[in-house]
């Protein structure tokens, strides 16, 4: 049996974020928005070259709540994300999550949930709500 | 020159979540969790079978607002989900965004977000903010 | 050194059309039509179900050129290509090539192809000119 | 409902031809030609480094029809492709669709496509004919 999760309990996974994951999260959700797959509008845009979809983000964090803690049998119920600054291609991120609190007449937790990318920018910052296994 | 968008307008898209879908999403994430990869797994849980990753949900609520409206050009700021239900492997589902509010200081808007399955069962709603292209 | 290819001579490649094909597909040209990707839409459609991209099909005439006659080094010059009827997902399908006439001053076939499904139905028909390796 | 298509009408998608595409369009048709995967075979070649398949050009054509112009509910009739360069990883090309004749007995339109590369060189031209949706 596991052990229970303990406030203040931290997780995290790294990954490069690679020109064939922004490929397949596009065709996975359907967004094919030129800032992810037309370099020349990429270029002229705000961010100066391709970015990955910010939900792709948002795909890790679940990861390291449904892989790595909590862990298998975790049941999402809320998730709030703020976008600080874009997730380039060939950008190598470190998703975190740690428990801020946990409900005492049931067993959902909150965690603080956090993406930065290899010079350390903070790129993607909010906060789950999920269902304890 | 595009129309600027106002209060009420809408747009929506409609896709079925197929198995190739699910096992991409878990691929370019890193989310293997059972529930998404374990047939027998996902059986004996509380869902009797295989469910999508809810941040595909959410992948499609940023395909919307990045592919129709406001469309192309569309940053987004911030994204509040709530899981009610889950997305069974061949639901065919519709995600909506309704424009709530824009602010009169600055191009940033506030949409509400839905996500309807094929039986019009609400599995996942919240709110988004974004910088107007 | 390979044998030199002469008039008459076939190949073919058979090959069941799967969901996660289509799903691919639609994801490398962007070509999100409900037909292929709504569950829903196709069901009211003519079709009634999802088919697969046409040009998938001419995809896998591509194949047959490029990798088993007149094999690596082709050149692609030109293709026609009538649609007949649809590919559904799951159908097994074979693509056939035939050369119908090499030109006596450059090494260049022309090539019948087709594409028939599990029931001997002609879907795709149509010839290509190539340069021979 | 909408407007319907007029002879001269246009409409066009642009995108870059990632490694990933190149990548997936082989796993799907099973088209593996050296030139599209072998580094070293696609050096010695005429081209001097890998080029895309030349039948995902013709999946972009498709695009444009289904998901643009005539758009949704658009049945592809007839096709020709005539391959007039080669299209490298990571060009960024340009898909038009221009109607040229609709027939007056049936909704049946022709339509001139072409794809050019980010240098204005034309990569793929042909011929579409189509039933109107």
């Amino acid at each position: 049996m596991r052990e229970p999760v303990r406030v203040g309990q931290r997780a995290s996974i790294r990954k490069t974020i690679t020109e064939a994951d922004v490929v397949l999260f596009g065709c996975v959700t359907g967004d094919m928005n030129p800032l992810h797959t037309d370099d020349l509008a990429a270029r002229d845009s705000r961010f100066g070259k391709r970015i990955a979809h910010g939900m792709l983000g948002a795909g890790l964090i679940s990861a390291v709540l449904g892989m790595q803690m909590p862990g298998p049998g975790t049941i999402y119920i809320k998730q709030t994300l703020n976008f600080r600054k874009p997730i380039f291609i060939n950008d190598t991120v470190t998703t975190t999550v740690e428990i801020k609190s946990i409900r005492e007449d049931k067993p959902i937790a909150t965690l603080r949930t956090t993406i930065t990318n290899q010079d350390d920018e903070l790129v993607l910052e909010g906060e789950s709500v999920v269902l304890l296994p």
